[in-house]
């Protein structure tokens, strides 16, 4: 049996490794267009920033590591560029000789992944514009930033000799995890950098609320950030250096420009062989990562996923994933019935001190698909015991069904104690836990690493309050004419405060039960939405009607900025 | 409705917050022995240790929050020292005035705790022994600390104005987990530190190669770790200093010793009432925490609680729990039908820079239950991705059983990244996972935070080449007299070599298999046990019967050291 795999990084590689150890005898041809395979794509933002100082570092498997540990033939700098489906064979043309030859194959996979985006703009092609996919291009945007850049454009360092002037202006063109990381790796190289954004938030996937808070970090740590203006067009000045021209009329001079719009699956090949494209442009491939011809499998960036949460076809690129699936086709080439399961968009990015982490579905998502089986819940408890030094407030989203308390998705901010969280969460939707389950779990606890009562047991404690009806809930967006009550202390209003809001303190409230209508609905609020909690069962049992605001005055302000 | 609750600390005022919550009519009383409720006795080693610096913040909540906030009637330094459970009435003692009061309850909750043992030996009286269980536990050892001790006992410190001789030496009696934090906030503090414990390893929970580990960190931190070693007593020298004597005749200088030997449940009042006493010694009690007598409620360290995963009761003083169960102690009494699920005795303690933490049933408690049906493997993962700076090596364990693959427990030790994996592996055990299901887990992956194949991920996969039967396994305590095989490169067998391996590169296997018995079963080693893996694939497929060394050279020098 002959395999060929193209594409050699994350799902070509995994593919060819694991069908090795599955089958001593299979001929496997792994042919990668670029220099290098199974490289770190996923630390070249890091590269650039100089946190992986070496360049071999992201190199963690070799041609040769392939051919001698694992007998593949391996080839770099060759790609395929026809395929013929009823021949069962491929062109490959050898970039280093230009020589084109065929090779027959009994099973082909496709792990081309996805191109980053370059819209056909006027100046698109100017030097100074990169993209950051490969090896190759962080090494080209380390030497452009590295080397005295044109006039104009860049500060004075005096290196001993003389004097060099490097690149001193950024502007990242695009929001998502690339754009994000390129931000920060460029602001620790100490450029001043401007993120340009066609949408309204930072990273997509995110909801809009949860992407406040991440824009906040960009801010504090001095980037201009320019959402709802897309880019125009690029133009270089007389003084040599680059403006980026955006729809709303402005410019952002720039020595060097990052284009992070996006990716989009590589389908080329994939078309050429007649397989069926999804309808986000996406390679159909079954459970077996199977496309639409049996012979031909296809995994990664390339081929389109069910989302396991919504049921949906989507793209998402991301790492694990695309290992998986080259695991699933060699398991099925080598006569294994493995199942790709579909994923869930686990995802997480460094925003300078602190991690964004998302899994399942967004409101965003859940919205535009027409449901309204959810509810969500906004809650901010420390990342550990607030009593043992370093605790840091975490702002958390979690998303459930109101039918049976199934739960959809988690969105998880701060500055320590993220991943912990956002993988309990991802677990958790894996095995398809209730908000019910999240209450009972039994997570880790010492004063330094947890609280008694972790946040995730917090936060299925809070939906499950919902859920019971123990706590009516409402969310600042919709507080109508309600009645506002805030139960917090004086001199916590005096540091801000909603018009119209009455106060009294919840440990006065018992006793001033009087002051308040039983012809409204009182909605209560307090800083993070427990004293509220305490306040909304007290008003409850003396039979107001009543709820409480979602996350207090930390999830309005994050909500106000929208 | 009248509701008493005995114990004001974890489970006692988790009960009280959330039956007010449940019930605003219901009148509660919380009676407490000592001066504080609510307090964080988790945090009192680093309130010792000094990183907690202020006493007032072990106190989460004080007398006047219950009173203000809840309408609890909260009785500090008051203790019930009488039960008539046909009367229903508790005889309460004020330790203030000495007066006795006769209170009636519909419903009464016991969360009295465990106390510290403090075994009858010789001097056990002495000044300068202590337990560590209350604040002010934890006061009295800070003023021991901070006073000039007994002549020949101390080292001299210039303050300013005076010298002042203070403690220089202290000795732990118990390595479990409240031992171990003391050890650790006594060097902290500057002291050199002997650790006395009976048993052949420190945190008697876990497994003991994994123990090996803890302990070298201990002893990298300068502790004298006596294993195998009890105390049979104290003496005070003439210069005033104490003796810890030991079983084995050792004696061990200290001028402030540490009792932390374990805890005992405190079953006084729960015998004085005739309830039921586990065969464990700790208060028999249904899964809605209620005791033989139905009026009659218990929670936390004084339960005997069921460990879901091996069946067993067991007595597990966690703070989690603990607040779990004084939860549906509230609810049940309320007239709803909330269950404790039990324990599946999730932990984690901070030794020095790493962490150790557990889930789930250890190969000791399986073998002590005579189970045969498990399998276990060791693997030395990053704790993100390599090649983003400050990664570091996990040691994990896993058990699972071998009929159908569930997860059992996970012990995990590192520097970085433990508490997400040990959470990851607990949502797992809670929720029944199998191996397979870690395999295909979506957690999250940036690399600072992770690696595509999460170490989770990467548990679920060698366990799963285990049960597929791809990687026949076995251990280092079972090798026999099969040949042994190491595939590692021979720099690295300079460094640490097993007597009698043969030595065949991987990249070398495929063309030197004829050097390889085929009528008696190859064992591979290698560092970690991965590219034994890929050896192991290549000899099964070439007809030789074959194992793989769980853990490598890594899991070697753990378990030789036992």
């Amino acid at each position: 049996m002959k395999v060929i795999i193209v594409g050699g990084v994350a799902g070509g590689a995994s593919c060819a490794a694991r069908l090795r150890r599955l089958d001593e005898k299979a001929e496997i041809l792994m042919v990668e267009r670029g220099p290098y395979v199974s490289y770190a794509n996923c630390g070249l933002p890091y590269h650039v920033g100089g946190s992986i100082e070496k360049e071999s570092s992201l190199l963690v498997a070799t041609e040769q590591t392939f051919r001698e540990q694992f007998a593949i033939d391996c080839r770099t700098r060759c790609e395929v560029v026809g395929i013929s489906s009823k021949e069962k064979t491929v062109q490959v043309k050898n970039h280093a000789t230009g020589e084109v030859t065929t090779e027959r194959y009994d099973k082909l996979v496709l792990s081309p992944g996805a191109a980053p985006i370059r819209p056909p703009l006027p100046g698109i092609d100017l030097p100074g514009i990169f993209s950051v996919r490969t090896v190759p291009d962080a090494r080209s945007i380390r030497e452009w930033l590295d080397r005295g850049a044109a006039d104009g454009c860049g500060m004075n360092s005096y290196t001993g000799f003389q004097t060099v002037t490097k690149p001193n202006r950024a502007v990242v063109v695009g929001g998502g995890f690339i754009g994000l990381e390129m931000v920060e790796n460029l602001v620790h190289r100490g450029l001043e950098v401007t993120l340009v954004e066609k949408l309204n938030q930072v990273m997509p996937p995110l909801d809009p609320e949860m992407a406040r808070l991440v824009e906040r970090y960009m801010v504090k740590h001095g980037v201009r950030l320019e959402l709802n203006d897309g880019v125009a067009g690029f133009q270089q000045s007389a003084d040599g250096s680059l403006e980026v021209l955006t729809s709303s009329g402005k410019k952002h001079p720039a020595c060097i420009v990052i284009l992070a719009i996006g990716v989009r699956a590589e389908t080329a090949l994939a078309k050429m062989a007649g397989l069926e494209i999804g309808q986000r442009g996406g390679i159909r491939v079954d459970e077996q990562m199977r496309t639409s011809n049996p012979d031909i499998f296809a995994v990664g960036d390339a081929v389109e996923v069910k989302d396991f949460v919504t049921g949906q076809w989507a793209l998402i690129p991301l790492a694990g994933p695309a290992n998986r699936q080259g695991r699933i086709a060699a398991d099925v080439i080598a006569g294994r019935n493995s199942r790709f399961r579909g994923t869930q968009g686990t995802s997480i990015c460094q925003i300078f001190e602190a991690a964004i982490a998302q899994t399942g579905a967004s409101e965003k998502l859940l919205t535009q698909l027409g449901d309204k089986d959810f509810e969500k819940i906004y809650l901010y408890p420390n990342s550990h015991a607030g009593y043992y030094p370093g605790a840091k407030m975490l702002a958390i989203k979690v998303l459930f069904r109101k039918s049976d308390g199934r739960l959809l998705g988690a969105q998880v901010l701060g500055e320590d104690g993220v991943p912990k969280r956002i993988d309990s969460f991802a677990m958790a939707i894996q095995m398809g836990c209730t908000i019910y389950d999240l209450e009972e779990s039994e997570l880790c606890y010492a004063p330094p690493y947890g609280s008694a009562k972790d946040p995730v047991n917090f936060a299925g404690m809070v939906a499950a309050d919902v859920l019971r009806g123990d706590m009516p809930l409402c969310h600042w967006n919709s507080v109508g004419n309600g009645f506002l009550l805030d139960v917090r202390n004086p001199p916590e209003l005096a540091v801000e405060s909603v018009p119209g809001a009455v106060n009294i303190p919840l440990p006065a409230l018992r006793a001033r039960l009087g002051e308040l209508p039983r012809d409204r609905e009182i909605l209560v609020i307090c800083r993070s939405a427990q004293r509220a909690y305490y306040a909304t069962r007290i008003l409850l049992q003396n039979g107001f009607k009543v709820r409480n605001i979602s996350g207090g005055m930390l999830s309005r302000s994050m909500l106000m900025a929208n």
